[in-house]
């Protein structure tokens, strides 16, 4: 069984009636419900909680977290943020989805701006798959095309993903590095980029079912911790320093 | 239930009564009985049976084929390796092992010579986990020690590999790039350096842990295979040309 | 001083009028004159001359090789092919254009099928820079637009390219890693996309750029040729083997 | 002309006798002198100077950073560290050195703890090139010895280099992933091992050779920096949203 928790900051939700309309009960729980089941055990928390619902015990209790976040970037507590980093140093697995490239913890993970291109036209976006051989693409066809999305353009400022796994085509002219990951420390990130809060993305049974293989493939795989700092010779040494 | 295929070219074993004396079985029959079980399902071919037991319906039965040769690589046949490179291309694991480096199906699938540095010491090797994050070091400890093995040294004559998880010390002075993942086509490639004919290696159960962690990690995932040629425009196009 | 060989195929433009007018000396001419100078020397070799041109002499003074081929791909000898192979592994910088794709030299040096999807419709290309950082990338603005080109699109069956520098937006809906490297024994690739003949693609001030930096990235570093086989230990061995 | 500050900390010259032996003037200085000349022009910067000499007008005539610290990394002012990144985001080279693995901005760039394992025991180290083709490896042979170094061992906590360079050999049963590249933002970083303060190391011409190289390769490339935020269509789009 995977332990997922769902962040979202839960804010246009409550404020923007269109987001409202498309979310009722907000971004995670539209998650939560997409992708439980089937090994899978998803709970959420949200930024108003006490310590966003990210206590040291919630973040010890998940194997992989799930990151939504964009108006309320600011709002996250340093402390919490670096909780989290350390979590994911120390094996948690981490999908931003999004407008999380713009979060702290993602800006933290990555060691770059992360800014991008964007625009807010309602235009058409096809993600194609460009390694089909890897778990997350597990299930997909060639492409997914989602009707109406936000666009999101180069140059994406991340660093070299470790693995590339969609590219996106955009109506009005654009390209973007839409599923990347990335290893910190035990712990492995998986950025996805589809979903703005007033599209259904999150609906989307393709768009739920790459969420659901990121889970698979984020969760910890379980080899030693390394131990760091002064090590004794394994081998006998001619001392001459 | 992974289907896994030990290929072996089964010589060393019936020739040299050092190695009839560690294998006597054949290498292939230790690698089966090591890594059965737990969802992997194995069979084993050789390379005096027809087609090398690599007919068309063996390898549309196998997920993930494990390959050891040495001394009668070149006595493989052409359309034999033809055939396994595009099973591989359609989404079979393939998983290299140590002398393995040489066959003609690995270099066909790198694109380079291959070749590196050897010694027959029986010195001692220390195999550290780089990338701890990774499925194929799941229960490992930092490092696996064999007291006795042949030496590989750098350069190893590949191409940089996708991801590399595993680097060898040799006692006489060397490094090697021991655990690399590749990928080529839908199928995913594990090469893992130890294994020489004349040392018990594949009776380590660390080494049988990695090379099951590498038999999980090379199945097949599952996406649509690529279609390709000329392709209809998915969009209106103002035609210009 | 770079020595670089243009190699082409030479035959579009003595069959096709089409073509013929637009590289009427052929495009290794054309790609000749667009990035000689400024320390880098050109010449030029087609499929006609004998041993197309690649002779050992010429590949031993040839520093970058470039190529350009389509409809003459399996007339290109094997054993000039396995020359050309030999080279790069010893350090010679090669950069396959277009449908230098389908090309022996490259499907050998990649191992993998190389195939893509393409269209002929005359439709736009925008080239968008992924590593600004890049030295392929000096001097180019943030996209190169292609008023007519065949469009080639994913999945592109190549191993993950060691570094991904452009990707391709294309008006029919399709994107395309359009700018990758890789390494192959001492030598540097540069796959580089456009290019069709029957377009004046070669023309285009910023294509002839990116061309010219791929010719100085690819030019030999001068490391050591790794001396490989049989090695003496190079620290004492507690021989056990 | 490349333009070239080496930043050094300056603290251990000063207070510890074993090492103003060796440096007498300071690491800064026998690097400065070391890697000078040939188009290489080098300043120096220390801790105690006013904004430790990386004012707002040095960083912006400085092509490459080079980064030696170790006992003064606290004493290192954050904001001064976030105008070196935003610098390195901005296409200045920065080639980290040794113990300045565990400096502020090599930790803030790589998103990670930079740990690893370390023994002060004056033992061999012995530095092999995995990457024949790259610059930063021009002029050598295939391996470098030093006589005596601290060890720095595996795991060493960083992301999975873009290129990976030398792996180092150790005495005691060690190895170390020595020579990394990254890219952040449109800058190029390269960490380089060697350079313990008790040992001549920074004399020694081979590891001279690779500062100077890794200087030549991280040097400014010239790409348009990319615009980011709210951009127009390049195209016309059929409005849906």
């Amino acid at each position: 069984m995977i332990k997922v928790t769902v962040w979202n900051e839960f804010l246009h939700e409550k404020i923007h009636d269109e987001v409202k309309k498309v979310y009722p009960d907000g971004i995670h729980q539209a998650l939560a419900k997409g992708i439980a089941g089937d090994g899978i055990e998803v709970a959420t928390a949200t930024l108003e909680e006490p310590e966003h619902g990210l206590t040291e015990e919630r973040l010890a209790n998940t194997d992989v977290l799930i990151w939504w976040g964009h108006m309320g970037h600011d709002q996250v507590d340093d402390a919490i943020v670096q909780r989290v980093q350390q979590r994911v140093w120390n094996g948690m697995g981490l999908i931003v989805l999004h407008s999380g490239h713009f979060s702290k913890i993602f800006k933290k993970l990555m060691g770059t701006g992360c800014d991008l291109k964007w625009r807010e036209a309602g235009e058409k976006e096809r993600i194609w798959v460009v390694n089909p051989a890897h778990p997350i693409a597990a299930g997909l066809p060639e492409y997914i095309t989602i009707d109406s999305e936000e666009m999101y353009g180069e140059h994406f400022d991340i660093p070299a993903p470790d693995e590339l796994i969609f590219v996106s085509w955009f109506e009005g002219g654009e390209v973007f590095r839409s599923g990347c990951t990335f290893n910190r420390g035990q712990g492995k990130i998986f950025y996805f980029r589809p979903g703005h809060e007033t599209y259904p993305t999150y609906y989307n049974p393709q768009v739920l079912q790459v969420i659901q293989n990121g889970v698979r493939w984020a969760a910890p795989s379980g080899a030693a911790v390394p131990v760091r700092g002064n090590h004794q010779p394994l081998e006998p040494i001619a001392n001459k320093g």
